[in-house]
């Protein structure tokens, strides 16, 4: 059966098998932003997009029933947020501007329309909050056993050289913009909270009214892992300000930060103070991380935070704080990222593969 | 379980899970495309391709087993063929060359890791044999319950205005680049011959062996449906010969025919004779047809042929032939299709909510 995402049953729609594919699609491009780039938008073979400078960025990034979201614990209005947030946070690394997306949806027959229409609000809101002027110029809407959303996300750079994570130098100021370790938390607590436990072996099924109570209780983490806020204008202000590399924080900081690392070839030092200063705002923020905080900052992923290195000395532009610095490989070493002088031993970052028990929720 | 597309036992691969994402992408990425516009390449947040005349078309597309395909019956390089060609069609159709495609892929834990650098191969090829240039700039790697691959293409208009279905005006003549029918005889042999019965009521899993043998008996239709080659140069063609309108045939002539009679708010009137010739013409390929042959013709979809106006008068680009013509709207009529003067009655073209039993195969 389709998730239903908790529409109470007497609130239940139609599903998209007794609307139809054409009568959803015209329901929901109405609550699609326009995109300012839009030269011919939805409805023929393909779309026109302005490219004033000549080139564009393009992302591309699938969310999937189970592994990436549960329909328990999500909104369709959190799917349709996360996944328009998760493409823009790549735009905006690249120091571009975001200007639109293509949606593909993937539903199973007996989906309520209003869930598709909860992800379109979700869609507009992210954009409108995270980059006004970005707007949708295109979609496909199919059937599927799996609930799948593809984002495909296309950005301006304005005349700048696109900031990859390849240009940090010995002697760079590493800094940070957005949050660091509550999206981490976030599912860690749902995960360990948020489940139904059936048998003796841990495994269990995510459970909506026990996830409805955690996101009462604990908001700044359960809404960081599943309607995440990235700074998104942070990644033009980057560049303006001179970046020399940067990325959005999908897998965990330590991990990401290894990427600057080894694209670069140098080394990134995380300042132990910082990350100290940072789990304390953590803890501040929701004491219930304990003495995890650390390890959140260091491992947790998802919250998009941008991660970037600017040069020694420059201001840093508003928004990021410091973090660190690139510094040159020690001797013998490789391309990686330490903790003070040491490199981080826990299990770093988020492996889609090892984490996923099959329990779609 | 997920399939292995016939793979022999001995020749099984080892699956997503064991090998990984990131060595399964390491084995992928040699194997694609690279893109003539790609100014930055896969491996950092997003990719930044060339726009050199300030714009660029955009279209996405999502294919998923069950409704659109059969692991029983498509091969791994077929899937990638046909992700790439009906993508690059809807580029094609705007009169635009493709440059470019990202590629998300979700496929089950334990697929064969063979069965993606397939898919891989299929994608590779399709640019190579219709779009030479055109290059994958950018994916993703995902988990998922259901096999699905989600493209989204890009294409450079060189300066031209992008050729909508809206400009068909009466008097135009009507033409057609690429067959028309094969693939809508393809899947009807394939649901007919290539399933095994269980039961009375008609319902049936898609066979292996049988579809091979369809295959060999019957290369024209069911490699039309399986991998269709769509003749995608025909669409820069087509603009450079002052096409007014024009679109891909996905659904089915009559059905796509009305799309551009809708747009332009004329009448699309299909020459009776140019249908038998139609009809005949896939007589000759495949008797198997029969009395099917022009409805194949004029409702089977998939075929992705190029459907376009041309003004009075205008000589036709080498590839297309005339089909019919642009007329005014009937007194009292409606912009429709119609064959000859009457409208079209079979239910015309591809409903996927309607057609899908639900044996994924």
């Amino acid at each position: 059966m389709a998730p239903d995402f908790g529409l109470p049953a007497n609130a239940r729609s139609e599903t998209l098998a007794e609307v139809g594919e054409i009568e959803t699609l015209r329901q929901i491009f109405p609550r699609l932003p326009r995109a300012a780039a839009e030269l011919l938008g939805p409805g023929d073979d393909a779309a026109v997009l302005a490219a004033p400078d000549g080139r564009y960025v393009v992302t591309t990034d699938m969310m999937i029933h189970g592994p990436d979201f549960r329909a328990a614990w999500s909104t369709a209005h959190d799917l349709g947020w996360k996944a328009a947030m998760t493409n823009l946070a790549d735009v905006a690394a690249m120091g571009a501007r975001p200007t639109a997306l293509v949606v593909a949806i993937a539903a199973p027959l007996d989906t309520p329309v209003e869930v598709l229409l909860g992800i379109a609000d979700g869609l507009r809101d992210a954009c409108a909050a995270a980059a006004p002027g970005c707007g949708v110029v295109g979609g496909d809407l199919s059937v599927s056993g799996t609930l799948t959303l593809a984002v495909t996300a296309f950005g301006d750079l304005e005349g700048r050289a696109p900031v990859t994570r390849a240009g940090a130098r010995p002697g760079d100021t590493l800094a940070v913009a957005g949050t660091l370790g509550r999206a981490g938390a976030g599912i860690w607590l749902l995960f360990r909270d948020g489940v139904v436990r059936h048998g003796g072996d841990g495994a269990g099924d995510p459970d909506a009214v026990l996830g409805a109570a955690l996101r009462r209780e604990h908001p700044d983490l359960i809404e960081a892992q599943l309607a995440p806020s990235s700074p998104i204008a942070s990644g033009v202000d980057a560049a303006l300000g001179g970046a020399t590399a940067m990325l959005d924080v999908s897998d965990g900081l330590v991990l990401d930060a290894r990427r600057i690392a080894q694209a670069s070839g140098c080394a990134i030092r995380l300042d132990p103070g910082a990350i100290a200063r940072e789990a304390r705002d953590l803890l501040d923020i929701d004491a219930i991380v304990g003495d995890h905080a650390a390890d959140f900052v260091l491992a947790g992923g998802e919250d998009h935070a941008l991660l970037a290195t600017f040069p020694p000395g420059a201001a840093l532009p508003e928004g990021f704080r410091p973090i660190g610095e690139a510094v040159p490989v020690p001797a013998g070493g490789r391309p990686d990222a330490l903790v003070g002088d040491r490199p981080y031993d826990e299990r770093a970052g988020w492996d889609p593969y090892a984490d996923w028990d099959g329990h779609a929720g």
